[in-house]
């Protein structure tokens, strides 16, 4: 039994769109977990008054009177409010009463209240935002997405070893590529960080370093030294391409639906759109800390809760917390499985 | 009387698509303007044989022995051949007999050659590639585009200056907004050289400052604070961004000829691939140096070369240079015009 702990007072539309994810989760996917859902009880118990018969054994309301709002300061929010719904739910995880923890809130607090109450992996420096970028070949991992605005390289090294082994683990791909974002792929390109980062990852045992890679070669899912399962950069520049991608698939969606309005109701255009729609990935798990932790946009839609439950069972079944802990233990001398 | 010096030996296929894209400019384009190719000379003659009938008194070929490759080290090829289709082009601009010069050929050679032989206008710290990023809106200028891989606030505001000339004149909006590209909008959000360069912009006169803008607002062209014409970045975000747009355009475009390849005969579909192509944009302007300087793509198709002379040609008409030099000599008071 896996127990996902959902923030039920994070995102925008909080808890309505939180409390519609979990039911819907509940209906679509396998039976081997539970839901948590954590807020103010008479709220979402008014929430879920609308959809009918639920589960009630596999969804329990764990009470949380403090929420964090999403203007707030993360580390003050999360010192001021312990009772929040984003320091109770990972308090559950923390004392072994679950197994996840999803909020689409402050991303701000999460990571702080995530890194403080969880505690960082030995060996590792510093958590990062690892957000899945669809392609038309093979999904791309990019970290950090935003976590850490300002990275040394040997930062930089570590998210290479958070990214390579959660592919591993949980997108089952044996041997991950992993590139350094540059602006071009010749030894002397970059900042100073980079080119250090590039220097330090060339001699990494357990990394499969194919080298910098250029902004073109993301969505490629390759460059000319080989294939890219891993794009490692300083959160700036990941939460920058990040947010820019989502905003080009807005983009073409619409541009799309004005030049060709007739096409919209087949079904090859209703899989375009769900390839485009960031809802469909549900998140980005925030690797490094012990435990599991995604962090959803908080504009998220139910459907992107219901891919967030998704992606949090399937990290706690494919055991990624615990190789995440084991490699970086070992300074990194990977592919221990 | 308009002369555009254009380095024939620069793109990858050298110098056929520069001799194709001249031939199709003085075609296409109005009679005000004369081409000089620059290179070597034989070569750009045979490459002129297949075209038929071209008016020579409107295209002149300009010697140039030497070569630089794409692989070359800038500063060691710009200093080792005084005779290469780069430093002969722009010999011309500084002597009086060139109005502007383009190039498909080593980006890093172009700069350095353009900032040592051209310089920069005074009050300028660094010259900016500066590409325009097609929008479902308006397209919307990002700088800098990868000249430069570090920059400080004071840089990052000069960018603001020569991307709001820029702007003003040649797209001729009065007065465009300026977003510094950020991770959030909040005035603490960004490493140390973004908060610094957003206080900066904040108080620097002459400069419709929007705010700090995220990944997302670019392609919408707006944010809460307004709308955006000019985004403003190091050159090593701006370069990132750069390729993952064209990267994203290329990607779209492939999903949606394979989902409905029966629509790709439309004119709509014409109209959309074009604007996802970024040959119609024509290469990015150097911004900063005393004189008209366009930068193509290496893999620039003749195309994206015919586009680049009509968009030397609009540069040299609005005065786009002149007016640099007065707002930034002015210490940046601005809106002169």
């Amino acid at each position: 039994m896996i127990r996902i702990a959902l923030d039920a007072m994070g995102g925008d539309n909080a808890p309505r769109v939180e409390v519609e994810g979990a039911v819907q989760a509940l209906r679509d996917l396998p039976p081997a977990f539970r839901i948590q859902l954590v807020g103010r009880t008479a709220e979402i118990e008014a929430a879920l008054q609308g959809h009918g018969t639920v589960d009630r054994a596999r969804l329990e309301i764990v009470e949380a009177p403090e929420v964090v709002g999403m203007g707030e300061k993360p580390l003050a929010a999360v010192k001021g409010k312990p009772r929040s719904s984003i320091a109770v739910g990972l308090g559950l995880q923390k004392g072994g009463q679950s197994d996840a923890f999803i909020s689409a809130g402050n991303t701000g607090a999460v990571m702080a209240a995530a890194t403080l109450m969880l505690r960082l992996h030995a060996g590792v420096q510093r958590a990062a935002i690892s957000p899945l970028f669809p392609t038309a070949v093979h999904p791309v991992l990019v970290l950090d997405g935003g976590a850490n605005v300002d990275c040394d390289a040997r930062e930089l090294v570590g998210f290479a070893h958070l990214g390579s082994v959660y592919v591993r683990d949980v997108l089952d791909r044996p041997r991950p590529g992993v590139g350094l974002i540059n602006v071009g792929e010749e030894d002397e390109k970059g900042n100073a960080v980079v080119k250090e980062a590039h220097q330090l990852l060339k001699q990494t045992p357990g990394i499969n370093y194919v080298g910098n890679v250029e902004g073109r070669d993301i969505l490629a899912g390759q460059c000319k030294q080989g294939r890219i399962d891993v794009v490692v950069c300083d959160g700036f520049v990941g939460n920058v391409i990040l947010k820019f991608y989502e905003s080009a698939g807005r983009m073409f969606m619409g541009l799309m639906k004005q030049a060709f309005p007739d096409v919209l109701g087949r079904p090859e255009a209703k899989q375009l759109f769900r390839f485009l729609d960031y809802s469909e990935y549900g998140g980005a798990p925030l690797l490094g800390v012990k435990g599991v932790v995604i962090i959803c946009h908080g504009s998220s839609p139910a459907r992107a809760i219901m891919s967030a439950v998704r992606a949090a069972a399937h990290m706690v079944e494919t055991h990624v917390d615990q190789d995440i802990g084991a490699e970086l233990a070992g300074g990194g001398a990977g592919a221990a499985r």
